[in-house]
């Protein structure tokens, strides 16, 4: 990849002399740029530019040529390449548009212009870029033309969308943040994000890479390369949702995959996800600084309204506000002039109007054992206050690496004032408490993530696959899915604990089940048409003797008559009745882009109305799994928190783990859907009481 | 109010010549700001300032003044308001600090100040606050220096803290927005926030207020002035959460309140609350556009990539793409160049590179009935597009009012740029489409709740005061709270349908009240110390004959003893089986700001585990109780949907409804919690199943 940023010559193909010719772009920015290597310039109907001759053709170029940047019409792009193939070119980067994102026929030409490239063994970047930058030797060639305004710094930029890309740029230059290279990729049809994004992990001028998509090329190496990532990776995925599925196939030609498994893949590898460009900067602001080591921040501010405001942020993210040792009090108390001030954190500085000692008390603050990080909120009149508070800035700035703590900060002042700070110093710096605190969290949050996401499955399991192999061949071979007690057999074949269940065709038959499974039993009503099977009686709990059991029987099956005439009812399920417990539903599915994936969630309601699950890519250890469950809201109910009896989490950990393995060993089974999975009191472990298996051949239902 | 923004002559009092004087910086802004007035300034020491003498008193000055702005120590407050008294000076802005927010000495102070106001007539803003501007009149008073960069506008200011006040306004010149008045209250002593508020609202110069509270004065007397308010309210209450508590009131002497009230207040009478300076300026931006009139956007855009962002956002919003008629993309399609993008609805202008057709594709997309609201995303190089694109912001200025619906713009280009046109173009001006599109979603909603927000209570309800009165008096004799059964009792009296209980002492008793009462009943253990009876087999459902009952009791005390050897049990409670149903929990309790208020929520885990409840300031109509329980995420559950059988929504209205009659009858109920309120099928009504009843005698419990 490192040939696309650091070329010796470049050739700049479909400049001409006419009006609004785009190429011609490409040539003026590496002008702009002082692109540190030679540049060439192609056009079929030559001429002169920038007073250099344009060639007719690539062949006419004198010289060897590293790079070809084209920007001609689609269909020309074939012969181009293969013109580029002869010259022995070996990098291009194709910013025409007009591909597979616009119609059949382009998508055509695209397939034919990869099978040219790689005949030639080129490798190129897009079709229907952009194109790319790199700060450091003026290599900058997209075919929009930009002023070099732009800091040198080390954020590297990857993007699918052009737009999207300068408007990142855009929004780094408004704070000063200084960037390396950027690269658009367009259609990605040979160079996709996975390559970049491994060359720039590794690019010894890149610090943090930002990435924009719409489509993921291939989750599973994303993921490979971001678990051995030393660098901050930050993604925005779009196409969450139904809306921008078709403006992102015809745009970049994106394939929309499910949002959750991205959100869930993401978080497993230290990925952080953001969908604003706010979110953005608070990223690339803060996580430069010195790591949290704890939870607990000082918040020093001039005015006490904007204290308020802070602690009320460090409420919603979830920090903790140091407190202050009195002898720390004590010292600065001495410092105020009038004390008007309650000494707390957060430090109200109020009435005192002295820039040392703001210095000095942000030093105390730091050097304070208990205090984890800074939030410094400044308001000040630049006219009398400026100069003190520059000075002041210069402290701040310097800080964290002296006490190695993170230290923010949010200043109210004018906005001239605001944009000398932003051009000046390199402070992380916020306008509003709560953006300023709730971007500590998110560096909190990340560098948390990025621990935990190494992880490997275990393969200790006790599996029986021969019996799986034999139903699904079955199922196959008739061309369905495995009924409720095939399915609930697969899953007791890999260890997962199933419910006895007896099915039933009348009376007699439920009171024989009952005595051999022994009293108190439960009926279920079968029926495919009757989804809510409690609401009409379709449910008999706490059937304690033969005849309650006949009765029950006879009497559901006349309710059900009454209250759902249409529904087919064959038989009934007979249970002995489960212990106490909670439900969970449990299950997964493969994902085109990321393999297996395992889920969990409270059952019943929960699930239905608050969509709450745990998500994770397989393979997942014991830990992961483990967290998944103590991650969902509802996990108190499990752990035995509030006066509540603790279930058996550790049987569920166990079932999670048993059908990831059994998703990754078949990858024929498209679903599974246990739910209701009873997790009774601790020690007394679990119970699939229902459970649902799809199989994905192409002759099955 | 009036005269406190419009004064003919102010005394500036507090000012000297030494070093670092406040109170003089309030006479510089007053020039700075060309006050249209004249301007007396008074300090003990005398002198001369900006070539005027000092007056030593203000009893000195030789003429009437109508206000005094007041920044001397906090002590010698009393004797200056003598002063301005005996001088006929009815108005003073205080803005000194070291009063009730520091100290009980302050405190006395304070009172002291307030009782002189008081005899001598006079109305006073403060103290501890920064005072008043008025850009109108050049009436800018507060003790910071400023210059005067602000644009003249329809926004005024209130501000409890004088910090966050001027952040806001710092935040509104940022982005060009004009100002009229602003008011930093401090610690509202005399003059509050309502007050102001009332006044602004009539203030023909003001067209929306804007509001930074830490605490709430009367928040009744704020709900009634928002109801018929006809200006948008926008309101930042702070100190929402433990860690800011003790800031806030030794900051401005505040009182913390139940936050969630506030939430639910402010919505009721369609107050927009906002947390941080991002939303003000979206509510800013939007509200003073075309109202939407149907939930359905257009978007059109330069880029794809920020499309598919602006469609993204629409999914988050809950916004619709309008449909594109056949005949609209048609014509749309002429306009196009080389074609190359497909034409839906976002619309990816792709590569056309026109104007005027940029400017006619957004007056047809308007014209659309169909089309609500349109976002443009427009991406460009100042360099070479600069003047196409102004002439377009021009027009997309105009398109507003002339089609009646909200245009809002995104864009895309260098910070130069973005500054030229924040400065020149009275545009909603975005930089990230997801901001753009829930800026309107915003003013979406906070219209729809304005609508509805005016309601009274119903009072034809058929209710038994002289029974609750007998059992609450018993009550407040023994100094205890409602028993179980009398919180039942008293919930039957207001016609809330409270279930059928018999205690039970022994296995007989059990027996003798299930004959009574049919069955199958249900028995619950009675006992304080056991809060999960489920858990350890203390409620056994569907108990069928005698003997099933009798078992059922044994057994029951039995495991009680075995798991719960602590607990105290005298008896159990037997009840009817109950109807299925859905259970919610329904209650109330009184607010010291915003007096009864009622709530409703999904009981059960649903209500520990996600907090997720429904609550209202009383009265309320039956229309707003019945959206009470619409807005709950579990409503799905109650009305039927996704094939559940829809329950008695009408019945839990109507004890929502009671309950406000209730609390509002009886002050002296503190709180009222009724779960589980089981909720039946349709037309079967509903059932408290248990009741606990808190009273606030200063002697009871």
């Amino acid at each position: 990849m490192r040939e696309f940023f650091y070329p010796k010559s470049i050739a700049v193909v479909g400049v001409s002399e006419r009006p609004g010719n785009l190429a011609r772009s490409i040539a003026q920015n590496l002008h702009e740029f002082s692109f540190d290597g030679i540049i060439y310039m192609v056009g079929h109907r030559g001429g002169i530019q920038f007073g250099r001759r344009i060639y007719k053709s690539i062949s006419d170029i004198p010289d060897s040529v590293d790079l070809a940047v084209i920007l001609t019409p689609a269909h020309t792009m074939p012969a181009i390449l293969d013109e580029c193939g002869s010259k022995g070119i070996k990098r291009a980067i194709i910013e025409s548009a007009g591909f597979g994102e616009y119609s059949e026929k382009g998508k055509d030409i695209e397939n034919k212009s990869k099978d040219i490239a790689k005949k030639h063994g080129i490798r190129f970047i897009g079709p229907n870029c952009i194109g790319v930058m790199n700060l450091k030797n003026g290599l900058v060639v997209p075919f929009t033309p930009f002023q070099d305004v732009f800091a040198r710094g080390g954020i590297s930029i990857i993007s699918q969308s052009g737009g999207v890309g300068i408007s990142y740029i855009n929004l780094l230059e408004s704070e000063n943040l200084g960037i390396s290279k950027f690269v658009s990729i367009g259609n990605k049809t040979d160079v996709d994000e996975n390559d970049l994004l491994e060359y720039l992990l590794a690019d010894p001028e890149t610090s943090i890479v930002c990435i924009y998509l719409e489509s993921i090329s291939n989750g599973k190496r994303l993921m490979d390369i971001a678990r051995k990532a030393k660098k901050p990776i930050l993604l925005h995925k779009s196409g969450i949702g139904d809306l921008s599925r078709d403006i992102a196939a015809s745009h970049t030609a994106a394939l929309a995959s499910d949002d959750s498994v991205v959100d869930a893949a993401l978080r497993q590898v230290g990925i952080a996800r953001f969908r604003d460009s706010e979110t953005l900067l608070d990223y690339l602001k803060v996580l430069p600084l010195p790591r949290l080591r704890g939870n607990k921040l000082a918040v020093v501010s001039r005015s006490g309204g904007q204290a308020v405001l802070a602690a009320d942020a460090c409420d919603l993210a979830g920090f903790k506000l140091a407190p202050f040792p009195e002898k720390f009090v004590a010292d600065v108390e001495q410092h105020f002039r009038a004390s008007v001030i309650k000494l707390t954190n957060p430090l109200d500085l109020g009435d005192l109007f002295d820039y040392d000692i703001y210095t000095k008390i942000a030093r105390e603050t730091l050097a304070q054992p208990e205090v984890d990080g800074l939030v410094f909120l400044h308001t000040y009149v630049s006219k009398t206050e400026g100069e003190g508070s520059r000075k002041l800035f210069e402290t701040l700035t310097d800080l964290p690496g002296e006490y190695s703590k993170p230290v923010v900060t949010c200043v109210a002042t004018d906005n001239r004032e605001l944009s000398y700070l932003k051009q000046n110093y390199q402070l992380p710096l916020f306008t509003d408490p709560l953006q300023a605190v709730s971007a500590l969290s998110l560096a909190r949050d990340f560098r948390h993530d990025i621990e935990v996401g190494h992880a490997s499955m275990p393969d200790n399991l006790n599996v029986d696959k021969r019996l799986v192999r034999s139903i699904l061949d079955l199922c196959r071979e008739e061309s369905r899915n495995p009924l409720l007690l095939e399915a609930l057999e697969i899953l007791d074949a890999y260890g997962i604990p199933v419910i006895c269940s007896r099915l039933v065709e009348n009376e007699e038959e439920a009171v024989e089940a009952a005595e051999k499974l022994g009293y108190p039993v439960t009926l279920k009503i079968v029926s495919e048409q009757i989804s809510h099977k409690s609401d009409i009686g379709g449910v008999q709990l706490n059937l304690r003797s033969a005849e309650v059991v006949r009765n029950a029987y006879a009497e559901m099956m006349t309710k059900i008559g009454e209250h759902a005439p249409e529904a087919k009812v064959r038989s009934a399920l007979v249970q002995p009745m489960a212990q106490p417990g909670s439900e969970l539903i449990v299950g997964g599915k493969q994902d085109k882009q990321f393999g297996p994936v395992v889920l969990v969630g409270m059952g019943g309601i929960f699930v239905e109305i608050f969509s709450e699950v745990s998500r994770r890519v397989v393979p997942i250890s014991h830990e992961e799994a483990n967290k998944m469950i103590m991650e969902l809201k509802a996990a108190p109910i499990l752990t035995g928190a509030r006066g509540s009896t603790p279930r058996d989490i550790e049987s569920c950990v166990d079932s999670i783990l048993k059908i990831s393995r059994l998703l990754s060993d078949f990858p024929e089974i498209a679903e599974i859907d246990v739910n209701p999975f009873r997790v009774f009191n601790q020690g007394k472990g679990a119970s699939a009481l229902d459970g649902r298996i799809i199989i994905s051949e192409p002759n099955t239902l």
